[in-house]
């Protein structure tokens, strides 16, 4: 036997092997995952054989690599994140989002340092050689919400679209702030003297370290786009741009040092909308279902290997300290929701509830980030407290709050996400205000979120899609390709109800009521021409038009393990059944 | 820039990059493709990145690993020519296949070692110091040919299924003969004597080598086929058992020394049909995209990595010797072939024709296998020697034979691939013939092919789908599988064509005629009953079914780089409307 050949692949094959068969086995039993989330599940298997390793070896078993879990592990899920992200949602409350990410992460930094610091000055707790700048440098790594952890929880209990992008997209940008903070104190600690440049200099790195990974992201993506402008003859290989080049973008932005997290995220935003034009269908699928998979498998990689590295002898187990950094990241949370949340209801219409606030706090998971990052810091006397610390605050969110989380949705009535995808006139009217918004910011001189959505818009018609897109000579309708779509979908559902011979099929009429809202819009149009100029008249019937396309991918498309599409098409049978019946 | 922490996935991500760039760039020229075989071109563009490296560093760039090579490269390719062989042919063939795998390796390992210590003893080419032992063990890594070469060559080319077959399978198959006799070599070469039994042990390591890993394969094939009885509810982690079976099988036969090649391909042929029923469409649209996607990258991943190793001073240029081993490469190889077709030939019906013996013998492409092989020589003073004649024989078969077996062909006037998929009449009447003959050969008590086929058959149907497959207690009769997917397809395809509202469709009529077909089998298997049992009667009436489920897959789908399907829809879309409009 000559294991040492091939010991590498075989160990990361039998690793993903055992993750994919441990998810198998809990889809097995349909009760469990009702109750347990499948991330608690996951890091108890992981103490299991965690267990098992130590009782063999008699030593720690190995801690999961930081270098693995940072340049395989993470971007897989992020790029799924990213890529799926609903960016209508988002960008409407990307000023919340930015708020809590930046100021609450700072917030939480030095609300967390400072006060445990002062739980080091109480002499019984043996703790007054840890400094200010090593409990501050703690703070920046446990303060951060994890991506992973809250995607794992937020995707089973269903909450409104509101509430969990503001969890979500303020996991996903700390990322930013959280890497900012831990390297400048880690510096910091390594330094002989502070000065108080350094610190102007730390602030200044904010944005460079934000935009930088946003600048990056969105050159490869854009990139990714015009790659896939010339893949026609090859289909084959199209799904693999769409990989390297989000992966590149992360990697280049590691290598910068800016936000990896945010690069990826701006790579798959920036490049979906005009890789899923030029790539076929099939290829579409293929990245679809590859990145889902891809993510699905990291994430219960990430979780078991949490668990196994828990087992050992890493930690040094000082109780109150560990129970004051439980507390305190509890506390600092909760008290900086309540008054970042008091700022924003001051400024909007659509203001964020008491319950919604409470879920917020209390869906702060820390996870696989923290983790690593504390094995990262340098060697010092005190870091195996440090990583006792950091992996009771995983166990407890992950644990205590990530199990309770679904009860408490359901005790305080939390408004949950609408199971039905939005209708057509609904859409209609949504995208129609919006325009009106558009028009009246322009009208009133006031530059707000509408107008600069528009003239994004514009600028995406008139110069980008001419770059990126392979028939920008002729880009159909989408009306049409909505229509087509409908079509196709239409006729595979008689055909499969075995309707297609028996009934005379008649989708001119299911034709005929969607033309007919779409001569509606036309209409209103119409009378509309008199206040507006053509241009801006063409645009709205464009935006119309491209949302009408989207109809049917806006659907509820939240929950990271299934597909879109993948539940739909009953649905979609039964409106057109019905369509069909009611015009009979 | 901390370049020395991403290093590693960056350069990976960098070259894949710059492979799928290549592919893309050489499409974009559409003659430059049809003249020049695309591993040449990519052989090509590794020369020229090899000289650029060379040129800047000023030492030789860095040379294929092997280990890369059979541990990470090599694998996706075997699993996408196992997974889509065409079983029929290769089943019709297979002991022609395994004899030219078997005694045509050895006839050339054998008759080029010796050959080649013969012109070793000619003083004047200063080879006296390599043994007899040297050049056998340098023989027997000569003489394989390399399926990534010949597939690159072959599927541009497009003969004929049989000869197809023929020189890919010994492609193959004669991995199992390669290593064993390679490693027999190697350890002769570090014996101080050989014993009588060694020879023999050698002998017996054959059939352990290449049955083991038909064994280890068909395990790994059957587990994958089990576990994805389970999946239903986790729909997006299938296609990574199809995966992850495959590469454990090729991993595991490596680890024992069995042939990885044998074991990946048998996995993938046992597994494919019962994963293929379990999972659902979506998954194997995956499957089978990411499966072409991979072996494509990683196909144009060795061509560019061959000619970037050729650059450099790893040679030793004793040119007697290199000419002296291209011209033998090609004399033996054509003497083999002719001797064991002429054997061949006289046991079959169906004989292979002149012209096609020349292109068995003139498609015998070496690659990189051996260039690997040579690299993982032990240190000797002739390495280099080895090395370079290797290079040359890779280059020359690649570069010569490959860009000229397209006119050789076209002038002796090859039997071509059929373009057409059979039809459905010529297919049930094969089947039909197949099942007769194992009748015959039932009742005359020769135990022949058929035979053994409707043996296989029904095992498979009695036990090994009750196992395996997912819904086995109500498996859809075959004929109402086809006849959905047909009517799927005619139904997208009216729905694009727009016909779907303004025409009535017809599909009755189609159905009608399909049943029609079906009606008349089943009339002749009435006329049968006199003659046959009732036992052997389901069996046809089954073997029947199965063969009209399978109709539309048996296509032209040799072509390694398109995906089978993908350009069928518009042919089929022409039949179903002559279809209609005959019966209308």
């Amino acid at each position: 036997v000559d294991y040492q050949h091939v010991q590498v692949p075989f160990e990361i094959t039998l690793w993903i092997m055992l993750a994919s068969l441990a998810k198998i086995g809990f889809h097995l039993y349909n009760k469990l995952p009702s109750v347990v989330p499948e991330s608690c599940l996951l890091i108890f298997v992981g103490l299991i054989m965690g267990g098992i390793i130590y009782g063999l070896n008699d030593k720690s078993p190995p801690v999961m690599d930081s270098d693995i879990f940072f340049l395989y592990l993470l971007p897989p899920i992020v790029l799924d994140a990213g890529y799926f992200m609903p960016s209508r949602p988002f960008f409407e409350n990307i000023g919340t989002i930015l708020l809590y990410a930046v100021v609450g992460t700072i917030w939480n930094v030095f609300g967390i340092g400072f006060s445990l610091y002062g739980i080091c000055q109480v002499k019984a707790f043996h703790l007054q050689d840890v400094s200010l700048l090593h409990n501050l440098l703690f703070g920046s790594l446990i303060a951060a919400v994890d991506p992973v952890a809250v995607l794992a929880v937020f995707e089973e209990i269903h909450v409104n679209e509101k509430l969990h992008i503001l969890v979500f997209g303020e996991s996903l940008l700390n990322d930013a702030v959280t890497v900012v903070l831990y390297k400048l104190f880690r510096s910091f600690c390594e330094m002989p003297t502070i000065k108080t440049v350094d610190i102007f200099a730390g602030v200044g790195k904010f944005f460079v370290v934000g935009l930088g990974g946003v600048l990056v992201g969105l050159i490869f993506g854009m990139t990714a786009a015009f790659t896939t402008r010339f893949t026609k003859d090859i289909r084959v290989i199209e799904p693999l741009f769409v990989f390297l080049y989000s992966y590149l973008s992360y990697l280049t932005a590691e290598m910068f040092h800016l936000s990896g997290i945010v690069a990826i995220i701006a790579c798959a935003m920036g490049m979906k909308r005009y890789v899923e034009a030029n790539i076929s269908l099939k290829s579409h699928t293929t990245v679809k279902y590859f990145m889902k998979m891809w993510s699905s498998v990291s994430d219960t990689l990430i979780f078991i290997f949490l668990g196994v590295s828990t087992i050992g002898e890493n930690h040094e187990w000082n109780w109150p300290y560990i129970c004051f950094t439980v507390i305190f990241c509890l506390i600092w949370r909760a008290l900086g929701v309540l008054v970042l949340t008091f700022f924003v209801n001051r400024f909007h219409v659509n203001t964020i509830t008491g319950k919604d606030q409470f879920i917020i706090a209390y869906g702060g998971l820390r996870g696989a980030i923290c983790f690593s990052l504390v094995f990262l810091l340098p060697d010092f006397h005190r870091k195996k407290l440090f990583i006792a610390a950091t992996t009771v605050v995983i166990l407890f969110t992950v644990f205590i709050q990530g199990m309770t989380i679904r009860p408490l949705v359901d005790l305080l009535a939390v408004k949950r996400k609408r199971e039905s995808a939005p209708t057509v006139g609904e859409q209609i009217h949504i995208r129609f205000l919006d325009h009106l918004l558009a028009g009246i910011e322009d009208i009133s001189g006031h530059w707000g979120q509408y107008y600069w959505k528009d003239k994004l818009e514009y600028f995406n018609s008139k110069y980008l899609q001419k770059i990126l897109l392979r028939e920008y000579d002729q880009p159909k309708s989408s009306i049409v390709l909505l229509y087509e779509k409908l079509e196709r979908k239409h006729a595979i559902e008689l055909a499969e109800a075995g309707q297609l011979g028996h009934a005379p099929s008649h989708p001119s009429l299911l034709c005929s009521c969607f033309l007919s809202s779409n001569k509606k819009t036309v209409i209103m149009d119409k009378t509309l021409e008199d206040t507006l100029n053509t241009d801006v008249l063409e645009n709205i019937q464009e935006i119309l038009a491209r949302n009408l396309y989207r109809i049917r991918r806006t659907g509820p498309a939240y929950n990271r393990h299934t597909l879109p599409g993948e539940t739909e098409p009953v649905e979609h049978a039964k409106e057109i059944l019905i369509l069909r019946h009611r015009s009979l």
